[in-house]
C-alpha cells in the first residue's frame, strides 16, 4: 500500500480527489441526470443541511495543518523555531484533529442511525433494493469502506507509475483526478441512478456522505495507522491548491444543497466548477 | 481600446469592478431604495439560488488562475519551471477556464431561455415596459453588451489617465470603482427603480446577472480577443486583492440572497462591504 | 489597561477570541444543550440571517487590513514603498473602516430597536426576567459593555503575564481561548439556559449578537480610544491564523443560522470546529 511505502503525497492527493470528485463530480452528475427531464427535484434540506454542515467540519479539519504549516514557515525563517520541532508540531497537530474528526464520525453514526434516523429513514426503506447496507448495519459498511480504500491506494500506486510514466501526466493530477474517477465508480453509478428515479435525497446522501466519510473516517484511520504501518507518521498537511480546491468544493455543495431544491443547471454549474478545479490540476507543474 | 493597447491590468480591474460594483453596489441601493418604506420585500429563492451560485462558479473560474500564479510562483523560485513556461502555462489555463465559463454561459441562456423561462417569466411580463429587451432577445443584448464593453473600455483608458494624473488617485482604484461606477450606471438606475416598485425579482436579476454576464461572457470574449487583436494574448491573472473582493462579493451575496427575503438594513449591509471594499482599494500601493 | 500599555496584540488576540468564542463555543453549547432531549428546534430565519449577514460584514471588516498588509508588504520589498508609510496607510485603513463598522452598528440598533423590533419582540418579552436590559436600553448596554471590555482587558494582562510564565502557554493561546472563555462566561451561562428552555431565537440572539458587538462597537472603540489613551494608534492587522480562524467561524456560523432549524449534532460540529481551531492555536509557534 501507499502508506506502506510512506507515499504520504500520493495518499492525500487521493484523499482531496475523492472528497472533491463525491461533491462535484458525483453530485454533478446526479443533479444533472436527475433533472434532466424534469423541472426541478426536492430533497430534505434539514438532511442536507446536516450533511453539508458536517462536510464543512471536515474540510476545515483537513486544511487546518496545511494553513497552520504556512504560519509556521514564518517562524522557521525567522529562526524562531528549529525545522525538526516543526514537523513535530504538525504531526501532534495532525494527530489531535485527526481524533476530533473520528470523534465527530462516531457522533454523526450516533445521529443518522440512533436519534434522527426518521431523517434518513424514508430513503433507505425506499433504496432497500438498491443499496441494502445503507445505514443499517454501519460495522458491514466500515469494514467496506476500510477494504475499499486499501484497494484503491494499491490500485493508486500501480496507476500513477504507469500513467506518470506513459502519458506524462503529473502525479497530483492522476492522484487527485484520474484515481478518484475511476475509485468512486461505484458511487457514481449509484448516485446517478437513484436520481434518476428522482430519489434525491439519498442521491444527495451518497454523494455528501461519501466525501464527508473520506474525510471523518479514511483521512483520521489512514493518519492512525500511518503511526503503526509506516515509516514515519503521517501528516495531514495538503499542498496549497487542494486546499484551495476542497474549500471551494465545499462552499459550491452548500449553496446547491441549502435551499432543497435542485435543476439541471445545478448539476451542470458542480460539473463546471469540477472541470475547472481539473484544467487547473492538469497544468499544476 | 484597452484591450488592443495591452493594458490588460486596466482591462483585470474593471471587469472586477464591474462584477463587484453590480454585486455590491447596485443590489445593495436597490435592496436599500426598494425595502425603505416596506417591512421585508420578497423574491423567489429558486431564480436567486440558481443567479447566486452561477455567479460563485463565474467567480472561481476567474480567480483560479490567480491562486494557480501563487502556486506556480513557488516552482519558478525554486527554478523547477522556467518564467517563460509558467506564463503559457497560465495563458493555456486562462484559455481553457475562459472556454468553460463561455460554455456556462450558453447553457445559462438554454435555461433561462427555454427550460426555466417560467421561472424569469412573470418579472419580464411585469417588466416588458422598463426594460423590453430583458431575456426575449439573447442575441441583441450580446450585441449591446459587447459594444458597451467596447465603449467602456474606451472611456476607460481616457479615465484612467486624465484621474491618475490629476487627481492622485490609483490606476487600480480607478479602474476597480470610478469606472466601475460610471459605467454600470444604467443597472443602477434600473435596478433601484423596479425595487422601489417592490420587483425585487427583477432588480436581483439585473444585478446579479450583470455581475455574472460580466464574468461569463465579456471576460471570456476579452480572452478570445486579445488573441486576435491585442498585442499578446491575455490571461485572467487578477492581483490578490482583487481575487479577495470578487470571493468576499459573491459571499454577501450569497447570504442575501439564498433567503428569499430582503429589508433596508441588508441593503446597508451590502453597501457597507463595498464601502469596506472601496477604502481597502484606495489605500493600496 | 492593555490599551493604554499599547499591548495591541493581545488586545487583538482578545477580540478573536470573543469573536470566535461567542459564534462558535457559545452557540454550540447552546445548541447542543437545547437539542439533547429534542428532535429539533426552531428560530426565525429573517433574524437569524441579519444576524449572521451583519456578523459575515464585521469579520470582513475586522480582516481587511491584515490581508492589505500581505498586499502592502510586497511593496515594501520591493521598495516600492517605505515601511513608515505603510504603518500610516494601515492606520488609515484602520480607522476608516472602524468609522464603517460604527455606523453599521448605529445603523443596526435603528433596525433591531425602531423598523424591525417585531423580529426581536417576542424573544424580549418572553426574556423579561432573564435579562432585562436586552434591546430595551441600548446606552445602559453600551455602557455595561465597555466597563465589561475594561474589566477583561484588565483581567487579560495579569492572566496573560501569570499563564505564559507558569504554565507555559503561549501568549496567543491565551489570549485567543483561555480569556475568551473566562470573560464571557456570563454569555455561556445564559444562552445555554434560554436554549434549554426551548427560546433558540433568544440564544442565537445572545451568541451571534455579541459577536457582533465585539466586532462593530468594541473594536472600533478600542480604535479610536488608542488615539487618545495609547502610546501609538491602533490599527485592526490580525495575524494570519486569526484571520483564518474568524473566516470559517463566521461561515460555519453563517451555515446553521441560514435554515432556521438545530439539532444537537449540529451544536457538537459547532464545538469541533472550535476545538480544531484551538487546538490549532495552542500549537502555534
Amino acid at each position: 500500500m501507499a502508506l506502506r511505502r510512506g507515499l504520504y503525497d500520493v495518499v492525500q492527493a487521493s484523499l482531496t480527489g475523492s472528497i472533491i470528485g463525491n461533491s462535484l463530480l458525483v453530485l454533478g452528475l446526479a443533479v444533472l441526470a436527475g433533472g434532466i427531464r424534469r423541472e426541478k427535484q426536492t430533497f430534505d434540506r434539514a438532511a442536507a443541511g446536516v450533511g453539508s454542515t458536517m462536510l464543512s467540519l471536515a474540510a476545515i479539519g483537513l486544511v487546518i495543518p496545511a494553513l497552520y504549516h504556512w504560519t509556521a514557515e514564518g517562524a522557521v525563517a525567522r529562526h524562531a523555531l528549529s525545522p525538526e520541532s516543526e514537523t513535530a508540531l504538525e504531526r501532534g497537530l495532525s494527530l489531535e484533529i485527526a481524533l476530533v474528526l473520528f470523534c465527530v464520525y462516531l457522533l454523526s453514526l450516533l445521529f443518522s442511525l440512533r436519534t434522527h434516523k426518521h431523517l434518513y429513514a424514508g430513503q433507505d426503506h425506499a433504496a432497500a433494493h438498491d443499496r441494502p447496507a445503507q445505514g443499517a448495519r454501519p460495522l458491514l459498511t466500515l469494514l467496506v469502506a476500510t477494504g475499499f480504500v486499501a484497494w484503491m491506494s494499491e490500485l493508486l500506486v500501480s496507476v500513477v507509475e504507469e500513467a506518470t510514466h506513459q502519458l506524462g501526466l503529473t502525479p497530483i493530477f492522476v492522484g487527485v483526478i484520474v484515481v478518484a474517477i475511476i475509485g468512486n465508480a461505484a458511487e457514481h453509478s449509484t448516485a446517478v441512478l437513484v436520481a434518476m428515479k428522482n430519489k434525491m435525497d439519498l442521491a444527495m446522501n451518497i454523494a455528501i456522505g461519501s466525501s464527508t466519510q473520506i474525510a471523518l473516517f479514511v483521512a483520521p484511520v489512514l493518519v492512525f495507522a500511518s503511526y503503526f504501518i509506516g515509516p514515519r507518521p503521517m501528516d495531514l498537511r495538503f499542498t496549497p491548491f487542494e486546499v484551495l480546491a476542497v474549500g471551494l468544493a465545499v462552499a459550491v455543495v452548500n449553496m446547491v444543497a441549502q435551499d432543497g431544491e435542485s435543476n439541471w443547471f445545478e448539476g451542470a454549474l458542480l460539473l463546471a466548477v469540477y472541470l475547472v478545479l481539473g484544467i487547473a490540476f492538469y497544468f499544476l507543474p
